[in-house]
């Protein structure tokens, strides 16, 4: 911790700026967001420390978390010990269990997400994925089966909606996620690398296990309610459904979770 | 619809009824529990109409689902016309989108929902989960891909909560669901009749892929904060861990979905 007075006015202008980070405006304005809670700032510590600027921490927090504090000293990241009052006013969900980071933004270029799908890899592509839930669960499946990119299209939630940072669980930091590219575009920068587009949808006529999963590929995901625009199913190159017996649909967490498991068992055979 | 008066008094005794099923106590009580919106209540008079005991409709709800309100009279099940004050008064959850039901219990006794495992089948046990949204994801995993029942603890949400049930889309009315059995005396039975028990965690030494799901077997799920006890655990035939990559864990409904369409393909093929 620095030695610099404690920070206590939660109507300071300071606090004002961090707790704008909880709008999109202000988020895409500074290209910073939040990053709450002891697990994920452990990960952006750990994952992303050259984003991370500040560290804030409720002296309990300091307590619970010696080992993010060390963290950012050894990362050069300054820590400030702040109030309870502070961190509440600053955080844009609910618990931030007294640890709350800013950071700048952290996604890349979508040539770079492109580059890490490569000749073996699969990425996963949100078109019109809205609910911040959704969106985090879609990212941590990419992380834990080993996807090789995220490409998030203009039309989806925005990935630093601090519910969506807090439900990736740190999964953000540890894979390219590209942003801000509309879906067209998306689509045919996947298409010019060779990526097989391959959508996720229920109405699909080629069954999951008949896939083959070994070339690069990118899962394309549609809305949580109304699914795949019809030109976006349109210009995949296959549309694939998942084997159900009796429910009328899984929802788009479930299938996405689906899909990603099977392409990463693929790649662990 | 019958030619009872339009229900418009939203402090009558029958309105405050139907809105005290909101509450556990008043479900366990009464043995019912509150069906909202047209997806479950069209799975409701699809599945178990025998259980649904009135239909409450507004005058906008009844004219976008006609065919609810045929089904309904079909049946045998009441319906009454009501205000969309009295139908808001009587929903345990936001936007009941002008349907809402009342149905007695429709778990089964243990016995029958083991039978219904059988020598090819396969279940999934709740030991321990806390939270409606990832019960009712479960329900829908475990009805999606063919399991033959859900064995829900005593120790676990209450699966009539109008969060699970909304959540289940209508699942809860396809498969046999137990509930009410403490977390012992539901393995203890399991093993009774063969059912192997399959332990969902991520701690587990024996890997997704080298588990053999061919004969009857049970997935046990734990909390989704802290994971299996280990009492639990160790009364588990195998832990089984899904293999991942960088991710820390998976969430519980995430887990669930990948080890229920496991079961599933085997079955499949």
């Amino acid at each position: 911790m620095t030695d610099q007075p404690l920070l206590s006015n939660a109507r300071s202008d300071r606090v004002k700026q961090v707790a704008a980070l909880g709008r999109r405006a202000a988020r895409d304005r500074q290209r910073r967001f939040l990053v709450e809670g002891p697990q994920a700032v452990r990960e952006l510590l750990g994952y992303a420390a050259p984003a991370a600027e500040v560290l804030y921490v409720t002296e309990s927090g300091a307590e619970r978390h010696t080992e993010l504090v060390d963290a950012a000293r050894d990362a050069g990241v300054p820590a400030r010990a702040c109030t309870e009052q502070v961190l509440a006013a600053m955080a844009g969900t609910e618990h931030p269990q007294g640890v709350l980071a800013v950071a700048r933004h952290v996604d890349v270029p979508l040539a770079d997400a492109l580059d890490a799908v490569g000749e073996r890899g699969f990425a996963v592509v949100l078109t019109h994925v809205r609910d911040p839930g959704n969106a985090g669960t879609v990212l941590r499946g990419a992380d834990a089966f080993g996807a090789s990119a995220v490409l998030v299209s203009s039309a989806s939630v925005d990935v630093y909606n601090p519910k969506v940072v807090r439900s990736t669980v740190g999964s953000i930091f540890h894979l390219p996620v590209s942003t801000g590219t509309p879906v067209p575009e998306l689509l045919s920068a996947c298409r010019a690398r060779g990526i097989r587009l391959l959508a996720a949808d229920g109405s699909g006529t080629t069954l999951l296990p008949d896939v083959d999963l070994a070339g690069p590929h990118a899962w394309v995901l549609g809305n949580e309610a109304w699914g795949l625009e019809p030109g976006v199913r349109d210009a995949c190159d296959e549309v694939v459904a998942i084997p159900i017996q009796r429910a009328e649909s899984l929802n788009l967490a479930m299938a996405a979770t689906v899909c990603l498991h099977a392409s990463g068992s693929t790649r662990r055979r």
